[in-house]
């Protein structure tokens, strides 16, 4: 039987974890569901239109302008420890689309886990969820502090230290990134181990294509095959 | 004497170019305005609160959630052609958060120009003007086709090709970026010089970290000083 009123339970409970999580959160529409598959996560439930619900009832529950078909409630799972050789600590990233941009750019150039720092957006919030695109499945993410991070922190700070560069060394490495308009405090940078910058025309990168961009430089994701 | 009616013309003009523009755009707060100025863009008004109008009435025209404290309308303008050298055509990007991240990562790492193709979201749009942190109003950009783009076309196709690298020729190249989920079409792809792509160990990137890595690679800006 579709659910065929506003007041189930389900529905009332995407309401709320659209607005904030409370341990579940949301992840709507197949690529999404297709993902936390691949990756192995299993929903508490899904809904799909037309055979779990009446479609009018979950687009009203859908953050999405323009519907959904189908929306999984699944339980958050941070992870215990930060996992390198890459690894990318934030810092102050209040956007949620840009944390979960970071998500997919740790996922696309091999980082080992995500540590959120202080004032940084909710990485099982609906907006980070789908800037992931799925990545938040697959990158392990923790709150934590800079001490959690592993091997060499390096932080990125505008024009300061030396031009961000590979160095080929193995060893384990930590991409400190800041928010937006204020970058890291003092006492952040001091406690990095190294400083290094974008080489940048202008005045600034989003936190976002920052940690990007750093990433791409220190991955260099081997080819398969020729 | 400040605006006190939510009828007065200017307001509604700005509420219209909210939803859709004619020639005209609005951008709002501090920071767009000082690189409006800096770029030698002069507003056609600009409104402020308490000077110009009642704050509460900026705030009902306002895109921003939090309100704002001082609106710019200008005209848009088009450059008359794409400049390199070294420039990007975008093509069926239609979220305009990328459009506008495009421009930034395209002032940053010192694109000449910026060509949208068919299907691009309005890069005069007020999100698109806002991801831009103010690059639209540095970077010049144009809507066009694929051969309006200066010199050597190199289409970002996921996993195909060779993996993009700097040449270190001086000879100029446009990369060429698609939709995020349909990528290029194959009549594009065939009509650019050659086919690249960013090693990644998943699925994708979305179009503006596509781009920006792209930039970022090709670009390599010099150094100042030492």
């Amino acid at each position: 039987m579709p659910i065929t009123s506003p007041h189930n339970d389900k529905l009332k409970e995407i309401r709320r974890l659209q607005r904030r999580r409370e341990g579940r959160f949301v992840a709507e529409g197949e690529d999404l569901l297709a993902a936390a598959a691949a990756a192995g996560w299993k929903p508490v439930y899904t809904l799909r239109a037309g055979e779990d619900v009446e479609p009018a009832l979950l687009d009203g529950v859908s953050a999405l302008g323009s519907g959904t078909r189908v929306v999984g409630v699944f339980e958050a799972r941070f992870a215990e420890r930060a996992i390198g050789p890459l690894c990318v600590y934030l810092h102050g990233v209040k956007d949620p689309g840009n944390v979960g941009t970071v998500l997919r750019s740790a996922l696309a150039f091999g980082a080992g886990s995500v540590v959120l720092g202080p004032d940084c957006a909710d990485a099982f919030g609906p907006k980070a969820v789908r800037a992931s695109m799925g990545a938040i499945f697959s990158v392990p993410v923790l709150r934590g502090e800079l001490g959690d991070a592993p091997g060499e922190k390096v932080a990125l700070v505008a024009r300061e230290g030396d031009p961000l560069r590979a160095t080929g060394s193995s060893s384990e490495v930590t991409i400190v990134v800041g928010a937006e308009r204020d970058g890291l405090p003092v006492d952040v940078v001091a406690a990095c181990d190294r400083v290094a910058h974008i080489p940048i025309a202008s005045e600034s990168l989003n936190a976002a294509m920052a940690a990007t961009v750093a990433l791409y430089e220190l991955a260099r994701v081997p080819e398969t095959g020729t």
